[in-house]
């Protein structure tokens, strides 16, 4: 390959880049928002939230970090903020003194369960231009990518 | 159109937004990290070097805001850093004793130069696995959703 080949190669991939980023980040600041105006809550939330209904036994900490792959220190505030709002537990784990489980409770089960249909038809509105048929097309584009 | 065909298509945005999402925080994750070891700046430092490089006369706090999309706060304290580190400059405004433009010094011009080479390198790197040839059809179906 030329030298001019690769710089259009990888001036390709830059333009790739930036355009995926620039989605990203449009339609997480149209969610973040609509959380925040019409849910009275987070996108971090959410998120603490949607990892919780996914794993019905509980998840420890670290566990429910990894998961999100954000910081402990970050989910430690979220999750006492949804104990606080009577939305998560926290549990004792038999044979571990130290450790805790979290939880949803029955009321989170189902504001999550709500929250999740709303988000679920913000997402459709959204991407109401984005064809079903074109889905499967994209996902393996970035695949590509990831 | 039936409702489970409705279903379906929110199902499916759904999923193209998940993997849209995952993409972005993956290489943006990568790159965050990498400004860290490999360059000792970070990716906001690097936005704000790049957004006062396609301004060549220099932007007004505002507009260097608008041009990142996050708040005039946040912004302030990457400029100050990068008039510490010589890379930035403030100008006064003619006629306009309350407004500065902000700009590049000559050093901020070549260092950001020598970490825009880079970062395309990185990007070059991270999607090798993505040919050139598909990016035109990625950016069409990118600009479905955006």
């Amino acid at each position: 390959m030329s030298t001019s080949t690769v710089t259009t190669a990888s001036k390709e991939r830059l333009r790739a880049w930036l355009k995926i980023l620039k989605t990203a980040r449009h339609i997480e600041k149209e969610l973040r928002e609509r959380f925040r105006t019409e849910l009275d809550t987070t996108l971090p939330r959410f998120d603490v939230m949607s990892a919780l209904s996914r794993a019905p036994d509980g998840l420890k900490m670290h566990e429910l970090s990894s998961a999100l792959r954000v910081s402990n220190g970050n989910v430690t505030g979220i999750v006492d903020r949804l104990v606080d709002n009577g939305l998560v537990q926290r549990q004792a784990v038999q044979g571990d003194r130290r450790a805790q489980l979290i939880c949803l409770t029955p009321l989170g089960i189902t504001t999550f369960g709500d929250q999740a249909r709303i988000h679920e038809a913000w997402v459709d509105e959204l991407l109401t231009d984005l064809p079903p048929s074109d889905v499967e097309q994209l996902m393996d584009l970035l695949d590509l990518v990831h």
